[in-house]
C-alpha cells in the first residue's frame, strides 16, 4: 500500500481473539486493508459494502485524493448507481489475497516467516467472518446493501446466510450458488499451470527469489478467454495479424494473441500466485445450498435481493444465476432476477451493457 | 513403430525430389508413414483417404493382425460407414507428426541431428502434398471418398481445392475454414504453455534429456474441457470429490480434476510437445477462402461433399461449418450440411450421436 492511496489497515483478529475458521483452523493475526467513500450518517444507516472479485482489490473507486480510476468506477463514485454522494461506501482487500489483508504470503506468527502452503485453505464463510469484524470496527451496525459481482456476488449469498438480517438490500451480478463441472475444470487447469511451474517451489518461492510466472500468466490468460464471450473476441480483433499472406509465425502474431499475452504479463504486476490458488479454490467448494442448514438459514433472510446474470456470460452462466434465485425464492425471499443481453461475457459485471447499471441504480434507490 | 503393428513407411520426398512447402521452404528427405485396410479393387476406384485430427495418428481401425483398436473405430472397419469389406482405407500419420511420418524430431539431412524449431512451419497444403504423393506410391490414381473430422475435415478441404477432381465424395466432420479468434485463442494459449516450460529449451530438449512434460499436458487438459461440452463434464462428473463437508484440498480433488488430470499424463504416453505446436499452428493459419485463387478452385471443385456440425461443438461451433458449407454452395459445389444434436462437444465426431454415424454411412453408400 504506497503513501498516496486512501487505503487503511486495521488488526481484526489476535491471538486473544484469532479468526476461527469454518474448516477448523485458526488465523492468530489477521489485518484487513480497506477503502472507503462517503460518510456514514448519523443513523448509521447508509453503509453499503462492495465485495471484490477474484482478482480485485479495495480501489473500486477513485477518492478526492487519490484520482486512480478504480476497478468498478462505473459502478461507485459520486452520482453512480452505489452513489457515494449518499452511502458510506467499504471495499475491504479479500482474506487471502495479496494487496494488504492477511494471505498466503503474510508473516506466520508462529514461525516468522511468510505461510505460503501452510496457509489455510479457505471457505466463502471466512471472507464474511473478517469483513463483518470490520464493520464492528467501522462502527456499522447495519448495511443498507452489499453489492458485488462475480465471487464478489457469492460473497454477498454467504453474507445473508450467515447474517440474515444484517443488510436490507443485495446485489448479486454474475453470481453462482455452486459452479458448473465446467469451470471447476477451468480453474483446475490454472492452478496445475501454477503447481507443476518449477518456480513453484511447493509455494515457497519467495525464499528462492523467484516465482511461477510462467504458470501464472498462462492460468492469467487461459481465464481470461473464458470471461469474455467468443463474439467480443471476434469483433475485438477477427483474424488481424502481423504477418500476411503465407508468411507464418510461432510466436504470437495474430492480434488476439498479443492482447492475451499482455493480459498474461500485466497481470503479474499486481498479482500473486499463491492467492490465485487460495480465491479460485475458496470458488470451487462454494456450495452453501447443499448444507443441512440451508433451508432454515435462507428462510431467515430478511434481506431483499436482486440478481443479475448476463446472456453471453459462458463462465457463470445466466442458469447457475437463476438457480440462485429460485432457491432463494423458494424460501420466500424476495428476488428480482434478470438475464441483461450483454455482448462482454463475465467480465460485463465490470462493463456497462444496456440496462445493467441503471437496474442496480434503481434497486439502490430509496424508492427501489 | 512396433513390430506388431499393420503400419508401412514409404519416402516420398529425397533431395532430388524434395517437397517444396507452400511457405517456400522445402524438406528433402520425408518419410511417410500409413496404414491400410481392405484392397484397392481392379478398377482401383474404391480408395478411402482417412485423414487424423490433431492428436490422432495413422491407426483408426483394427487389422486382423493387430487387434488394437483404433481411434476411429467406430467410423471405419467392416461393415462400418467408412467399410473396409468394401473399401481400400489409406490413413497416414501426418507431416509434423510425431508417429513416424517425418516431423519436428527426424532428423535434419542438413545437420544430422533432430530439426527441433528449425523444422519449417507448415501450411495444410503441404499435409495434402505429402499425402499425394502417397497416394502415387500406392497406385491409387483417384479417390472415391475423403473422410475426416476436425484438422482432418480441414485436410480433405484443402485437398478439394488442391486436386478439384481427385475424389467423388467428401465427409468433413466438425469441421471449420478458419478458426475463430476464441479457437485460437485457446491453442494460442497452448502453446505458451509449452513454450514457456524451462524443460522446453528452445525445443531442443531431447538434447537435454528431458522434454516440456508440464507444459504440455497442461495444454492438453485446457484443450480437452474445449473438447466436451459444459453438459457431457455436468452429467459425467457433478460435483463429485473425493473429501466431504468442510474438507477442502488444493490438490485435485473432484472427479473431473482427476479426469483432467488422467487426460494430461496419458496424453504424454503418446504425444510430443514440438508436434503439438506445428499442427495446432497449422490450424490457426488454414484460411483457404481467403485467398486469391479461392473462387477459381472451388469453381473446379468436382465433388459431392457432405458436412456435419454438432449443435453442442463451441470449439468448431455449428456457425463454422455453416459457413464453410455455404461459401462452396456460392460457387456450385453440391454440399449437404447438417447440425447433428449431440451431447458431447467437438468430440462428438468420435462418437456416435444418434443419426451421425447412419448419415456418413448412407452418403458413402453407392446409391449415396
Amino acid at each position: 500500500m504506497s503513501d498516496h492511496t486512501h487505503a487503511q489497515r486495521v488488526v481484526i483478529a489476535t491471538v486473544d481473539d484469532p479468526l476461527v475458521l469454518r474448516g477448523g483452523g485458526r488465523l492468530d493475526h489477521v489485518e484487513v486493508v480497506y477503502e472507503t467513500w462517503g460518510s456514514l450518517n448519523a443513523a448509521r444507516d447508509n453503509a453499503v459494502f462492495v465485495a471484490h472479485a477474484l482478482t480485485g482489490d479495495a480501489h473500486a473507486a477513485a477518492h478526492t485524493e487519490d484520482d486512480r480510476r478504480g476497478w468498478w468506477h462505473r459502478m461507485v463514485g459520486p452520482g453512480k448507481p452505489v452513489d457515494t454522494d449518499r452511502f458510506f461506501v467499504i471495499c475491504p482487500n479479500l482474506l487471502g489475497g495479496c494487496r494488504g489483508t492477511t494471505g498466503p504470503l503474510s508473516i506466520d506468527p508462529a514461525t516468522g516467516s511468510p505461510y505460503g502452503m501452510d496457509f489455510p485453505l479457505l471457505h466463502m464463510a471466512d471472507l464474511v467472518e473478517a469483513h463483518r469484524r470490520l464493520l464492528r470496527h467501522l462502527g456499522v451496525p447495519r448495511l443498507y446493501a452489499g453489492v458485488g459481482g462475480s465471487l464478489g456476488g457469492m460473497q454477498i449469498l454467504q453474507w445473508m446466510l450467515d447474517a440474515p438480517d444484517i443488510m436490507d438490500k443485495a446485489v448479486l451480478v454474475a453470481a453462482s450458488a455452486r459452479l458448473s463441472a465446467e469451470n471447476i475444470a477451468f480453474s483446475s487447469v490454472g492452478r496445475q499451470a501454477i503447481l507443476r511451474d518449477p518456480d513453484f517451489h511447493d509455494g515457497r518461492y519467495f525464499e528462492h527469489d523467484t516465482r511461477p510466472a510462467h504458470g501464472l500468466a498462462v492460468a492469467r490468460m487461459m481465464a481470461h478467454i473464458t470471461y469474455v464471450s467468443p463474439d467480443s473476441l471476434a469483433t475485438k480483433f477477427g483474424h488481424e495479424r502481423d504477418t500476411t499472406g503465407v508468411e507464418m509465425r510461432m510466436e504470437p502474431d495474430y492480434a488476439v494473441e498479443h492482447y492475451l499475452d499482455h493480459q498474461g504479463s500485466t497481470f503479474l504486476d499486481r498479482f500473486d500466485a499463491l492467492t490465485y490458488l487460495y480465491l479460485s479454490r475458496l470458488l470451487d467448494y462454494f456450495d452453501p445450498f447443499s448444507e443441512p442448514s440451508a433451508d432454515a438459514a435462507i428462510r431467515a433472510i430478511r434481506t431483499r435481493v436482486q440478481v443479475t446474470s448476463f446472456d453471453s456470460d459462458w463462465r457463470f452462466d445466466a442458469t447457475q444465476g437463476r438457480r440462485l434465485a429460485e432457491r432463494l425464492r423458494e424460501d420466500g425471499v424476495e428476488v428480482d432476477f434478470t438475464v441483461v443481453a450483454s455482448p462482454y461475457g463475465h467480465d460485463s459485471f465490470l462493463l456497462d451493457p444496456p440496462g445493467y447499471l441503471d437496474r442496480v441504480r434503481a434497486f439502490l434507490s430509496p424508492a427501489g
